[in-house]
């Protein structure tokens, strides 16, 4: 079990990460005697409520199950909760963990921000991804049918705990899709993270304990350094969204629905490395290795069927990360090394839409 | 013309006070040449819309018209915000101005607080409640059923412009409302300044420039005083509450719409005196020249008829004020010093509803 600090002056918290951490009470210091909800989906309920509410003894009512997907990342699923907060009359000085995956972390999330105007709350992520992504940086957010995450806020959790065993009943393709995470922060922040996800992916999809606190570790401790430089987002963050881009493209195209969130930027970043490379910035090779590990990460490495150039343009124009117009792109420099740029040459944009939409 | 700095480091903001200010476009200098929507509603923006597009130069279609009053600041209203702002494409590095009195500032805030995870905001109150209350603090939220203000954020101003020839249309009905909340940081802060608001009071009415530009100042800086110790509102931030305890009860019981806001809270602090002076901690004759001076400008110093002790009780253990399940008040010490107190005697309490609904 290991512990990492995100250090965010006030707002600091810690990052718990280890084996069988959902059965521990000792875990979660924070609660106090304080009133406690839990908001899950349906598949996170069923596979850890019993456990969390047993060691925490909590009572069924203290829980609102919510279906689960990512089409429920809704303005209208977020009023169900805060609905649900006030029936509940849950106190402003009350705690809410988020138990479940991204989506859930982020709307629970996003619930706390406003419930009152912020409580507190403890993000309990039980999939690869969220444990590696979405549970670092406070972002919160619902979907909005012209966009992902269009409506958010920024609200830091107290806690986040970490519990590798969940992994164990997490679909294999779910346990793929946060690799594409774990990859990206390789491939952004740290070249020697990278080589070693290299050396260590087999053990990684088997579900090696040391390799995955090792890698989830290491993919939130890249990102709090990150974010503890640019909370909201004004500069450096936004490296963190390498593939993001290309991603969030086919997220929308394919309506949140057959794709996971994952697998949509695992495309991303092969796209991106892809056009650094067309840019003359990264070397080939370079990009081809992330080609390469993508793939043997069991991750999809083109854009859906029937996508085209021109579907990538239009929606990549109601993209957050669009300045003035102008879109913006990270892109890398070397492995390792990225780069946010609306300064580059668009033919390589181009021939990079035109490469990965071939039919 | 005055100016008020309200520090609150990275996110300090300039108050900008005084009379013609919405034909002058030197007094936006945030907007440089970003793009520009308004959120307004059907009262401000036929009295002050066409000026306030002239000297802006923006199209009618910059602008959104929301019906007006209260019971529009709702979750499907904020809905429609974003919605609208999302149609417009209005990109992070946007600006939203809020045209009007307190509802359409605290909506269009919590709007600019959420579209895409928070853009800037500039606050043009046309109200006294608003140029005195709601413009400082960063505060926003909208109402729910099952009470005021419970889903919200914090998410400050990039500058308010405070133009106090708008009061010159302002029904005096809310003119008078808005002096309920002067008066309360006279009674909450400071001694003096009450006394000058008796001794001022006809000017007040009379709309005399230097008066009100002094009124507004004065009421702006105690509250910025107070919000800089406590942006979050965990501690001394509570005291602006001063009142609006009784006044949310008196507010919810009918339904957002027969009160105005400030009438509710010229009742509390009514109420909240005379709870004071039953304690014995503020002397009588100080409630009594509370109750006259707020009875001098025109607003209630009752609840509505048919409003009983049970139902301020009821309604007040909603309130998001109740700590731990124990009523917490916001009581004066004496004239200018106020306390948040739940270790008071009850009996106390009682008297004062007793007191105050009697039929």
């Amino acid at each position: 079990m290991r512990t990492l600090n995100v250090d965010l002056g006030t707002r600091s918290y810690p990052i718990r990460i280890g084996a069988g951490l959902l059965a521990d009470r000792a875990q979660f210091p924070e609660i106090e005697d304080r009133k406690v909800k839990i908001v899950t989906d349906a598949n996170a309920g069923r596979r850890y409520l019993p456990g969390l509410l047993y060691t925490l003894t909590l009572m069924p009512e203290d829980v609102l199950v919510l279906p689960a997907g990512e089409p429920q990342k809704t303005w209208a699923t977020a009023e169900k909760i805060l609905d649900w907060l006030l029936e509940q009359r849950l106190g402003r000085d009350g705690i809410l963990i988020a138990l479940g995956g991204g989506v859930i972390g982020d709307m629970a999330g996003f619930c706390a921000a406003l419930y009152q105007r912020g409580i507190d709350f403890i993000q309990v992520p039980t999939t690869l991804l969220a444990q590696v992504d979405s549970s670092v940086g406070g972002k919160t957010a619902v979907n909005h049918p012209r966009g992902k995450n269009m409506i958010g806020a920024f609200h830091q959790p107290r806690a986040v705990v970490a519990d590798i065993s969940t992994l164990k009943t997490l679909p294999p393709r779910e346990l793929r899709a946060g690799l594409a995470e774990v990859i990206k922060y390789g491939m952004l922040a740290d070249a020697e993270f990278f080589k070693w996800i290299e050396q260590h992916l087999d053990k990684l999809l088997a579900l090696e304990p040391d390799a995955l606190t090792k890698a989830i570790y290491r993919s939130c401790e890249l990102k709090a350094r990150i974010v503890a430089q640019d909370e909201r987002e004004s500069g450096p963050r936004a490296l963190l969204n390498l593939g993001h881009t290309f991603g969030h493209a086919i997220e929308t195209f394919t309506g949140y629905t057959e794709w996971l969130h994952g697998e949509a930027v695992a495309v991303g970043l092969c796209m991106a490395a892809d056009m650094s490379a067309q840019l003359g910035w990264l070397p080939v090779e370079s990009s081809l290795r992330c080609a390469t590990l993508i793939q043997r990460a069991g991750l999809p490495v083109r854009p859906p069927p029937g996508m085209t150039a021109a579907d990538f343009l239009e929606l990549m124009g109601h993209d957050k990360k669009v300045a003035a117009g102008k879109l913006r792109l990270v892109l890398l420099r070397k492995l390792g090394v990225s780069v946010l740029s609306s300064d580059f040459d668009e033919k390589a944009l181009h021939a990079t839409l035109a490469h990965f939409t071939a039919p």
